[in-house]
């Protein structure tokens, strides 16, 4: 089976730089009900889709204080499955390719996912939300409160 | 002159992890007009603000192939100026402090902002466009089309 992994026609690689320029902590789990990439849906719908759980870690509970006065948040997660090296990739594996930065595919140079969830709960560290499309077990990166039209 | 490294009364801190889980690379650089963080607009403008250019590096450019197929983009990037070890801080200075994650401040375990943009024009390995309110010579990390109520 294709994984992420693989390359498919026509698309182009680069070499990858040596050296990060500087390193993300994961700062919790997202939990949802999807094991297999085949199950996640395309796209997280924050009104209707399943409630998952954000599972923020020890270390960073504090920083959940006040969530509750915000009822739209940005996610950010970090797509560990991804290769990072495409310039151009075939998203339809139909050979025909585009460039990445035209596309919101989770194979990027730097794999952070960006989704708008709906807050739904909060039970100690853990944020009940409605929205995301990821896998179970992904590693969390932000969570900011969506305020005018930041997104 | 107070910094953004500077705590402010009330701010508590945690220790960062040891090690991070992974890496960032920076793909490039933000030219805006703000030279100092308090010439900053609080929010960019995507209709009116002025045209800021994103250059991304060489190796990435054949990743901007097709971006004129989309007018609205999100685009990622680190604020390298920022520390990443506070759980509660004060934006105001007033001694009021709240959770990280329930502010949009430039503080947080991983300093990764998040704008929306009008792309206005292309330049070979540059990006014209209009809504960053960041500092010049801030690191690109990520570029990613906006479709339907992606974000």
């Amino acid at each position: 089976m294709a994984t992420v992994l693989d390359l498919r026609p026509g698309e182009i690689t680069v070499d990858l730089p040596a050296e990060y320029d500087s390193g993300i902590y994961f700062i919790g789990r997202i939990r949802t009900p999807w094991k297999k990439r085949s199950d996640c849906p395309k796209q997280g719908d924050p009104d209707n889709g399943p409630v998952c759980r954000i599972e923020v870690d020890p270390r960073w509970q504090a920083a959940l204080d006040g969530v509750e006065r915000h009822r739209t948040y940005q996610i950010l997660y970090w797509m560990d499955q991804a290769r990072r090296d495409l310039v151009r990739q075939s998203p339809r594996s139909d050979g025909h390719t585009r460039g990445t930065f035209s596309l919101r595919s989770p194979v990027r140079p730097n794999p952070i996912a960006s989704s708008v969830v709906t807050l739904v709960g909060r039970e100690d560290s853990a944020l009940l939300v409605r929205g995301l499309d990821c896998l179970d077990g992904t590693p969390l990166v932000d969570v900011k409160p969506i305020v005018c039209d930041h997104a």
